[in-house]
């Protein structure tokens, strides 16, 4: 009953999960539920307040701290979320303040990726080594890069985004600006409008799987198409892993960190893309030795926010002591 | 008579530098000389070690610590110059050991990039701030990030080639294995390619100005064509602007640093590039404040790797104690 421990929140669009982590990483207890965003930051705040509440009697512990993991722009100064695109209604939502409050205890607020990679490097697939990169490839691109245990963060603290880095200028246009960024090239929303422009020009198996209607083929139907031999949705997947391995390519360059941990959606394909994504680092290998790099997928599965926000509570409380 | 010294030592290809520098960062005194690296490494560190007594003597205090920063790749374990491109019959030169021995203080050697960088930071352009970048454009392009005061290293404390990301896949081949790497692109002597290679399609000033010699076209000749007006010259400084632009980009994408500090040969055309580079990350400024990244040339000049090197002779002393 004495046991300390740490809640972990992962906050996303549609769900949150809250945990009760130990010092040592244990999950002693955990709760995934939807968050239904649109009604509004007070009464989401209640039901993140009751899972807290809820997880802590479970565990059986005593609350130390409060970390969470948000999906999109979070200003760490505040503790506040400024995220009205995926969780709407929620802007300049205090969160931070509101769970300390309640709790009496600290809490603190991270970017949902750094949180996941804080988790892999503490738990996962990037355990005990100094220099991790974790990769997103799914709806968009995001990247986060944990140092020595610690999140890096740029000038102000502010996540860095080496999701819109540019690979290739000859290709799509894409909100952050640029032309060829890499989520604009080898994200799941990628991967679909080329399939989906592949579709309307030549017959592929893809527009079967979707029925005949074009607008449905997406990132999950050309990897489906691609594993029963459809060529065109193979190419796809061919041109996905090529860009995906420039990406990483110039994050060997930048960083040379001893592991790349690989999640997202588009990642339950890594089997499609594998052999060519080793291949184009393996080009790469004259100026640094690319291919000590460790790729790995994410170990974490779906706990990895959780877990690493749960993380970011401990060390949020050994900076303040 | 009783300061305490450090000598930092930059060593190139052609010449070497040495300096007696102060904790504070005072260069007491230093020289330059040619290095002759084809007459063998046990003449040049002959030559290296009469250059340290002379500035330690000029300098009038007690020698510290000794700090290397070597062109080309360095094996900071072994303490050795591996690097018989640019300076010919130097391979596996343990160039630490024997100023150890001879000198009987601590040793320590660097890659040349990260040394002058280390500079910057220390004294130089990049002063206190937390997060530096220097990006040196010349025959090649080479970027160094200093973090803290410290130099950023890659996994088994090897050096980062950011100068070799890739930017543009249908650009020309590299050494590196990469197709439209930076130095590819952007470099003095991608440049200078670019520059004859328009040269044998159109009439330009470069023609004249290399005495009808197409072969003598190089950057500094496109650079003095350029601003004198010529378009065909003016063109491919816009072109190595843009993908300078790009290059600088993706690094505040993946490290958003408070400064950047540009150097090297193709930055003395700085005025021909500058307002374009800053259009370019001016439109990438949606992720990240791209625009508040502070854009510096070198404030040390040519003392910014001898100073840097010097630099590292302190921390390494730092490291050991």
């Amino acid at each position: 009953m004495n046991k300390e421990i740490f809640i972990g929140i992962d906050l996303g669009g549609t769900n949150v999960r809250v945990g009760a982590v130990t010092p040592e990483g244990e999950v002693l207890a955990s709760q995934d539920n939807p968050l239904e965003a649109r009604l509004g930051p007070q009464a989401g705040v209640e039901k993140i307040s009751s899972l807290i509440t809820r997880v802590t009697q479970q565990a059986g512990g005593r609350l130390q701290a409060i970390g969470i993991g948000s999906s999109g722009p979070v200003d760490r100064d505040l503790g506040a979320i400024q995220n009205p695109y995926t969780l709407p209604t929620w802007e300049n939502v205090d969160i931070v303040g509101m769970l300390r409050d309640k709790f009496h205890v600290p809490a603190t607020i991270e970017n949902d990726a750094d949180a996941a990679a804080l988790g892999e490097s503490w738990m996962g697939a990037g355990r005990g080594l100094p220099r991790l990169i974790m990769v997103t490839v799914g709806t968009g691109v995001g990247t986060a890069f944990i140092q020595n245990g610690l999140i890096y963060r740029g000038a102000g603290g502010v996540h860095c985004e080496g999701g819109h880095m540019i690979l290739d200028p000859s290709g799509p246009e894409c909100y952050c600006g640029a032309k060829g960024c890499w989520e604009s090239l080898a994200s799941g929303t990628a991967v679909g409008a080329f399939a989906r422009e592949q579709a309307t020009l030549h017959p592929t198996l893809m527009t079967e799987l979707a029925e005949g209607d074009l607008q449905r083929i997406d990132a999950a139907i050309a990897a489906e198409a691609a594993r029963r031999g459809d060529p065109l949705a193979r190419g796809i997947f061919d041109q996905a892993a090529d860009y995906i391995g420039l990406g990483l390519v110039n994050l060997i360059l930048l960083f040379l960190p001893e592991c790349i941990v690989l999640t997202g959606g588009v990642m339950r394909s890594f089997d499609l893309l594998e052999a060519r994504i080793r291949a184009v680092i393996g080009r790469h290998n004259i100026m640094v030795p690319a291919d000590r790099v460790a790729l790995r997928l994410a170990g974490l599965g779906q706990q990895a926010g959780m877990i690493g926000a749960a993380r970011a509570a401990m060390l949020h409380v050994d900076e303040k002591s």
